[in-house]
């Protein structure tokens, strides 16, 4: 029904959770982005607004949701376009999937006026077409928990294969967003093409350990399994006092913590909203040691993920 | 108390589970070996005598039961000693943990006759050195199920942390173990010392799949996840007929099969014991085409691990 209107909300998401490399990602309560859609009977697709964010492109062909909209017209076989406008509450470049939150809202809010046609996993192939535009490669790991909330697990790529893991009551995320901004290829091209056997297997030992502490709830061996041997060590470098940030999480009570994404955000997992806090304020206190300016979030895990707002 | 006597069995177990290389084993409720052990109050171990195998040494010096009962006698810091007789009921070299069903059962004899002084991961860290006499290495992840029973992750080696996963009911397993003998050293010589990053990942989504699917009891998550990129690809070349064998255990209904362990024994998951006795008779059949010899088991999965018997 051409005319149709919805505003669509997704989170933020931290991928990875240290050992979880590329398959790994968690859905925050904020921050946010917000699409405003209308279907059109014309099947173009119009960005007549872009808020929060100066830098992004209003050109369907240059912007996520354009990528995600297209896509979306594409795989319903229908004569129709959508115009929207976007309010980033995420800024890019962040690590907390930006492009992913923008993609999944536009994914979700698509397939809502479309008569909800598309299967969830249809819906994060579409959304993975954003990040296809952002980032050059079609990855599921914040596409996946920005539109399906909580934890979410990429067991496969081919075929695609989405695992929502359960969530403990008491998990909380802390999240530091030093105000330097890391491309995702140059965090990328930082990693070893290939990982000597024996810390592949130390990595995987503990994103099990991760799967099963989150099941049985058990706190601590959630924190003994956050450690990442492939990606911390060669990407903390680009994150200037990384090290006094994470010592400072772990002292003031936090369960684990590490890069989020690509970085520069760094995660903390706590259990309970108290310890949440006085970790986000040991943080806070941590990062004026390099000076430099940062935005504090702290959200239990989002159990919704995309939603109409 | 010296001249207290005690029976103990052990049982064989499946390790790797296809996606869980070297951290993840199963026990199976037999075969099992059983080791008769009687506390002396010299500070030596002998071995009266072996069954079941004419090919193992019974001086303790080359003998997985005699290196743990030193090893235990070292760690216990006790003037006191064992008398023991092995009883093997799962032929060395066989891929389902032979030398670690006897390394189990002498280490949770150890612990009873010494008084229960030893914990759990303590037991393991004995039974690690049977491993490391029989294959060089001190590794956990047959000793750990043959000691503690159901499905365990070897999270991390330094410290020691051992989980017990959840082992879902109607999980059951039928292994075929050809009449061939594979050196662990061999199948380890195969195998690459690097692998792909993007390998890598593929496989430990697959066991954050796994561990996910036992924790659900989703059996066709754990089917799903039951893939080998690193280990088959290379050593199922060493058992004849073993793409076969997986084939017919598929077409039967198994959830998942592969290699256990370093082979040559060949594993396959299934869904409840009809179906279990469904596969073993498949893969059975499917062993006539390469004409080799070969043992059939079928088991639930083992709830207790080592037992006095």
């Amino acid at each position: 029904m051409p005319g149709k209107r919805i505003r669509v909300k997704a989170p933020a998401t931290v991928s990875n959770l240290s050992c979880g490399f590329d398959v790994i990602g968690l859905a925050l309560d904020e921050p946010f982005d917000i699409v405003d859609l209308e279907l059109t009977d014309s099947p173009t697709v119009v960005i007549d607004d872009i808020r929060g964010c100066s830098t992004l492109s209003r050109d369907p062909e240059e912007n996520v949701v354009g990528a995600v909209l297209k896509a979306a017209i594409v795989m319903a076989g229908r004569h129709a376009g959508f115009r929207v406008s976007i309010e980033k509450g995420i800024r890019p470049g962040s690590g907390i999937g930006s492009s992913g939150a923008s993609a999944a809202a536009a994914a979700f809010g698509a397939n809502l006026l479309l008569g909800e046609i598309f299967t969830p996993v249809e819906m994060v192939m579409l959304a993975m077409e954003g990040e296809r535009l952002a980032s050059g490669s079609a990855h599921a790991d914040n596409v996946a928990p920005a539109l399906l909330g909580g934890i979410t697990l990429v067991r496969s790529y081919d075929p695609l294969d989405i695992v929502r893991l359960h969530v403990p009551s008491e998990l909380c995320c802390v999240v530091i967003h030093p105000e330097t901004e890391i491309k995702t290829s140059v965090a990328r091209g930082l990693l070893d093409r290939h990982v000597p056997l024996a810390t592949a297997v130390k990595q995987w030992g503990n994103l099990a350990g991760l799967v099963a502490g989150l099941y049985r709830e058990d706190y601590d061996l959630i924190g003994r399994s956050l450690t990442d041997f492939v990606a911390e060590p060669k990407r903390s470098v680009l994150i200037k006092g990384f090290d006094q940030l994470k010592q400072s999480a772990l002292e003031y009570g936090a369960l684990g913590a590490g890069i989020s994404g690509s970085g520069p955000s760094v995660f903390a997992l706590c259990r309970g909203g108290d310890t949440a806090a006085a970790v986000m304020k040991g943080m806070s206190e941590a990062m004026k040691l390099p000076g430099i300016g940062f935005d504090a979030y702290m959200s239990p895990v989002s159990r919704r993920g995309a939603q109409v707002c």
